[in-house]
């Protein structure tokens, strides 16, 4: 009998009505014939207003803690949908992230699945009941409750597929699928009926906020196809499946974008060795995640670098940055905050040298400029100014024909 | 050093404010050179609210999920307690029902606690900190989550002090110790300073509602002393301790009234023996808690058996009398929902075989009416009519002397 695991997200979770829907979808599931493992998030807003609370009651919060209230938020979700199923006539139970045996390490708040142990859930299984797990939460080696961090509930849901070897697995959101651009912004954009675990990587990476990064590196290092759709229409999403070669190969599958960082440039840096691995240690030593890193040929013995860091960790960057600059003998540090990202991403591109060109002729055409570029073997990223980023996304869209 | 297990109603951890009102409390009890170990409830009306979204999203309600529901309600407010600590510079843990090491059986929503491990707060404590537990939690051997039903928390607590050898307990609730009546209907009640273990249980069995009867009895099982106080005013309350020879007597201690009983009569019962056992065998099956029973003296062969039950089960009770009344050849069932019962409770009534004559006396003196009577070694409780409650409980403080 197949076996599929299927993720709730928040909103599709978010009251009681909602909650019997999902139920009842669960129980057609498994009346077509499949057995069926659900991972729930906590309902609509829980853990926004539970981080609401910790920041009412203290101002040290430590991470133990923190996991311990987040989880509760999960419970609720699960138990009442578990009521629900009951109510129609389909056999279920609840498990904690410690009870399905998701066992992690003990960076709290933030912990790293090691191990899918899932043995209550074979056995619930084996007893013909849907297993409903609660997302985005694990047990710590040292045997304390841990959360997986933002989109943590994806990472469960693909981890417990991949250990179950289910067939495969459906993330129910509250958008239809993966769409080639933002449908906010571009009115024809289109949804994608299948990408590529590598393009699904690159999109999430460049600003697309279906999945969470994660999931899908995690889906891809274990080959677990899934299938992001709506939990309000129901009806069929996209396809994140390995690139094979029946599989179409557009040159450019989608355009991203994103608005969340910033870009600081560390200028007239003497070229030298030590110097890039000084700035961007200090910043991994505060858990600042740099994106985009570009350091240009050297002219005349200094160099420039530029990098971009999510708008939260500018001033902490900042600061790095101007106590570092004198210390090395940099000219100086600039900095702005209002910039874009605009990204094209395609696995066919790696045999179509000219989507590059194409891409700078486009945004040139707009008159936009553009300040930095960084490039992998399947996307091309540009930062313009902040205000440019929908005209950008808009003529990338129509220039590459995704209409 | 002396351990403490402190215990937090949910009005004492209501909102953050009050959380940071007890985390205070709680370093300040070891600045005073103890170690603590706090037992907390959920917040508020947290429970209340959960079981309304239950009863919102399903009609079946399986306790196991239940008791996954209602568990949330603990993590939140001992997660943010330890928050709290933390900013105050004490060094705490929480632990759900399941990390403290409380074992019960498998009875969902009103198991009981077999076993407390209890080596994770050891471990905690001997690192010099606070393990704070969550109240009315624990898990089965069956590895599920379950709960200790109303008035849980306290018999966490209790059971903790025990397991742990703790010097005491410490219930801190809204009010401020144990009264000799209740202060909303009698203005002059005082507060006791001292009860035994088995007054204790008098009071709370016969309509005192400061402690869960469960929990003192495990007191007293377990010789736990307690100290019942309030989380508002911090004064010193009442101590519930064994009793002994240095302890005063007094032959009343306190009045207590209970309105929440309905009564019913099964009438011209022929006097032969299992007819009780019928009856009450088919209540207990229901799990319907009989308080009093009552039969008289046979006269002429037949006889009336009078009971009471709690208000909620009496549609379900009057139905089981009445369809076994003709069985057995009963004449008939009388019932009365507008009952109350008024209780006198001292450790010294032993040894005064006056009281009950002077309560009988008390209460035809103004005038009421006593449908029906029982005692214990140190109980003497009359059922009247539920309007004449107060105007009892006033007199009886007054001519007892208890004012």
């Amino acid at each position: 009998m197949p076996l599929i695991v299927q993720k709730f997200g928040g909103t599709s979770v978010a009251d009681a009505e909602r909650i019997r829907t999902v139920a009842d979808h669960v129980a057609r599931t498994r009346a077509h014939g499949n057995q069926v493992v659900v991972v729930v998030s906590a309902m609509g807003k829980t853990t926004d207003e539970l981080i609401r609370m910790a920041s009412e009651v203290s101002k040290s919060q430590p991470g133990r803690e923190m996991d311990m209230l987040l989880t509760s938020g999960e419970r609720v979700s699960m138990a009442l949908l578990c009521m629900a199923l009951a109510d129609l006539g389909v056999k279920a139970a609840s498990f904690t992230g410690s009870q399905a045996g998701i066992i992690t390490d003990t960076d709290h708040t933030r912990a790293k699945i090691l191990e899918v142990r899932g043995d209550r859930l074979r056995e619930a299984l084996a007893g013909d009941m849907v297993p409903v797990v609660a997302g985005f939460q694990g047990v710590s080696t040292a045997r304390d409750v841990t959360t997986l961090g933002r989109g943590g509930s994806d990472t469960t849901a693909v981890a417990l597929a991949a250990a179950l070897a289910a067939d495969f697995c459906e993330i129910y959101t509250d958008v239809s699928g993966v769409f080639n651009a933002d449908p906010r912004i571009v009115p024809a954009a289109r949804k994608l009926e299948r990408v590529s675990f590598e393009e699904m990587l690159e999109i999430s990476s460049s600003g697309g906020r279906v999945l969470a990064l994660r999931s899908v590196e995690y889906a891809r290092n274990h080959s677990v196809e899934l299938h992001v759709r709506s939990a309000f229409t129901w009806e069929p999403g996209t396809w994140v499946v390995r690139e094979d070669t029946r599989m179409e190969q557009p040159v450019v599958s989608a355009v991203t974008h994103d608005v969340s960082e910033a870009k600081l440039t560390v200028a007239g840096v003497p070229d030298k060795p030590g110097i890039a691995a000084r700035l961007f240690r200090g910043l991994a030593d505060r858990s600042i995640n740099v994106d985009m890193i570009e350091q240009n040929t050297s002219i005349e013995g200094t160099t420039d670098i530029s990098f971009t860091v999510p708008k939260e960790d500018f001033e902490v960057s900042r600061a790095m940055a101007e106590a570092l600059a004198p210390e090395v003998g940099a000219s100086g540090v600039f900095s702005d905050t209002h910039i874009g990202t605009v990204s094209l991403v395609g696995a066919g591109m790696k045999t179509h040298p000219a989507v590059a060109a194409q891409m700078f002729e486009t945004l040139a055409a707009e008159g936009i400029n553009i300040e930095m570029i960084s490039t992998s073997s399947i996307r091309i990223s540009c930062v313009v100014a902040q205000e440019e980023v929908e005209k950008a996304v808009q003529a990338l869209h129509s220039s590459f024909g995704l209409g």
